[in-house]
């Protein structure tokens, strides 16, 4: 039988944490990063380098596998693992988000947020109880809660009705959630940037009790200077023993600052959007290979890096890639971001465990600010 | 030191040949299939499943490398293997048939054929020692003369005047090319539909000499009823102990047939082209991807494929892909067609040995006219 849901914190740094999740497909070492295979696909890559990048956990997108090619088909066709050949662990958003950012007519009540579907217009009702179903249907290994993420700056009414609605969700979703094949059910903090709508919504949910807690309505426009000191407030009301996942974050910077705040999970699609755009995350910062500095450069993007596609490849022949609309570009592009965001979070957990996290995360953000090698 | 090239005929079976051709970068069993790579990539592909399906030598082409990124450049990067990191061999055109098809405001006359850049509109003049410069400094393996192509139907006046300037451009590369690094030249036949100016053609080109003798003109737009009997003129007239490249060529069926009538050498972008247009090659022939009978069916492309991607992911996922516009579909689709073409030069290779090609080619043209396996 597969082993259940459960997780185990290893060691902590001042704040930081080391542990590991176990999930019915597999183990998650964290700090961990969720690359996003939006619709059963990681845009530009292979799962096979998907893998070999240090992935151990990916992100699918409920919002978009449940109007094609629809859940209940996914799952006649063996389920998003067996249908996608992702091996490993899958964690399913609810929809809700996407709900927000890309359906237009999408209208909200207590019972549902309802919706016309981008691709052909149909009108979706999507219930709490639907959004668990969906993810039953995917057979996710982490399914996350239906909540109601609004953009930040909202009025104080907006947020509070927002956190309000999301927490009755979560006692919908807990009733509906079938735990039996292993899965785990993560709830969702909102309250946007307020203080006290945060902490109230975090100890109403520990109160509920879920499997996992997630941080949303962050990383949705706001600076940093907004989310830090958020994460700062909601990170003590969290149980110890269960994880903590900042949804949508971020930046290689993001992450370090998230990680001494005490959280363990994070998705984001950066590093592949960036890489299809032709900029590189690296232990020099961004790179953009576009610019005519590449064109003749024969030196890799980053010569010690782990990832073979970063010391094989030149910056002239990314930069030709680009410059051609070579869909190569994009491949290895995304492919070397990946692998730096996985690389970091290695090296993460690696220096937690040695009790030098600040440190690391000094010399790392000294890097990236010290920025790339000289153009010769 | 690396090899120079050769060729060794191995076996006939009737006018099939089985060979070997021996580059400085590795060997390559004829018949054989070469994926074209125009840009110093292979679109939608990397490398290493270039090479895992069965891929021996690429094609790279002259024109878009001259002028993105560059001849020199390129050179100076240390050449086309270096810059693009496929380590097998590279066989590069002249740039003459890009020139004609691609090119505004193209001339040709005695010296030189003059053209505008299709991506910065700067005028570019393409002699016959020009292009053998520019593959010399790329570092192909193979590398063929500067020919005049003319599109199909033609008259004969012009037909017979293009023939004879690819002769005399013929010579002009024979007298610059620089053989000191092992490398090969190849003469190109012209003289459309029409044998006699085909066989004087093939006749002039042994008296000159090459390494071996490709049939240029064809595949470009006329039914193969016209090219299999031009063909079957030409190879008489060629030296059994060289190989014989069938350029532009084609489909599945007009490998077989021209493998059937002596031909050694095919290069075509109709695998990868149709792959991002959702279109595999099989043994059960053509499959489209996105027509609606595979969205619910579990069954891979073909379960007997030794390429793993033909067996490992399911008509319904690789329809989705399509259906969702996620580039991993033209990726697997890409790389599928290529490994069933170089399966099927595989076969066909191992059916020349067994002096039963004539056998292979009924039982698998048998195969593609019967179709797909039924719906379910």
């Amino acid at each position: 039988m597969k082993e259940a849901f459960s997780f185990r914190l290893i060691a902590r740094d001042s704040a930081a944490r080391l542990g590991e999740i176990t999930t019915p497909h597999g183990r998650i070492a964290t700090p961990a990063f969720m690359p996003v295979g939006t619709q059963a696909a990681m845009k530009a890559m292979q799962w096979r380098d998907v893998r070999e990048s240090g992935t151990e956990i990916v992100l699918g997108n409920t919002y978009h596998l449940m109007l094609r090619p629809g859940a209940e088909r996914i799952a006649a066709l063996g389920g998003l693992h067996t249908f996608s050949g992702w091996t490993g662990p899958i964690l399913t958003d609810s929809g809700g988000f996407q709900v927000m950012s890309l359906a237009p007519l999408r209208n909200v009540d207590e019972k549902a947020v309802t919706f016309r579907s981008h691709i052909d217009g149909a009108t979706v009702v999507l219930t709490p109880e639907r959004a668990i179903e969906i993810q039953r249907l995917l057979g996710s290994d982490i399914a996350m809660q239906l909540d109601e993420c609004i953009a930040l700056p909202a009025s104080p009414e907006d947020t509070a009705r927002a956190m309000r609605l999301s927490l009755a969700w979560a006692e919908r979703c807990k009733l509906v959630f079938d735990g039996s094949r292993g899965g785990a059910l993560f709830g969702i903090v909102q309250g946007g940037d307020i203080d006290r709508l945060r902490i109230e919504s975090a100890r109403a949910l520990v109160a509920i009790g879920f499997h996992g807690y997630a941080i949303g309505g962050l990383a949705v426009g706001e600076p940093q200077a907004v989310m830090l000191p958020v994460i700062g407030e909601v990170a003590p009301h969290l149980p110890e023993d269960r994880p903590r996942y900042l949804m949508g974050v971020g930046t290689p910077d993001d992450l370090l600052e998230s990680v001494a705040r005490g959280m363990d999970m994070f998705d984001c699609v950066m590093p592949t959007r960036n890489g299809r755009h032709g900029v590189a995350f690296t232990r020099y910062g961004e790179i953009t290979l576009k610019i005519a500095r590449h064109s003749d450069d024969p030196r890799p993007l980053d010569e010690t890096s782990p990832y073979p596609a970063a010391r094989n490849f030149s910056r002239a022949y990314l930069h030709h890639l680009m410059k051609a609309g070579e869909m190569l570009g994009a491949v290895l592009l995304s492919e070397i971001s990946i692998a730096y965001y996985q690389e970091l979070m290695n090296s993460a957990r690696a220096a937690i465990a040695a009790g030098r996290f600040a440190q690391f995360r000094a010399e790392t953000e000294a890097g990236w600010a010290k920025g790339d090698i000289p153009a010769r």
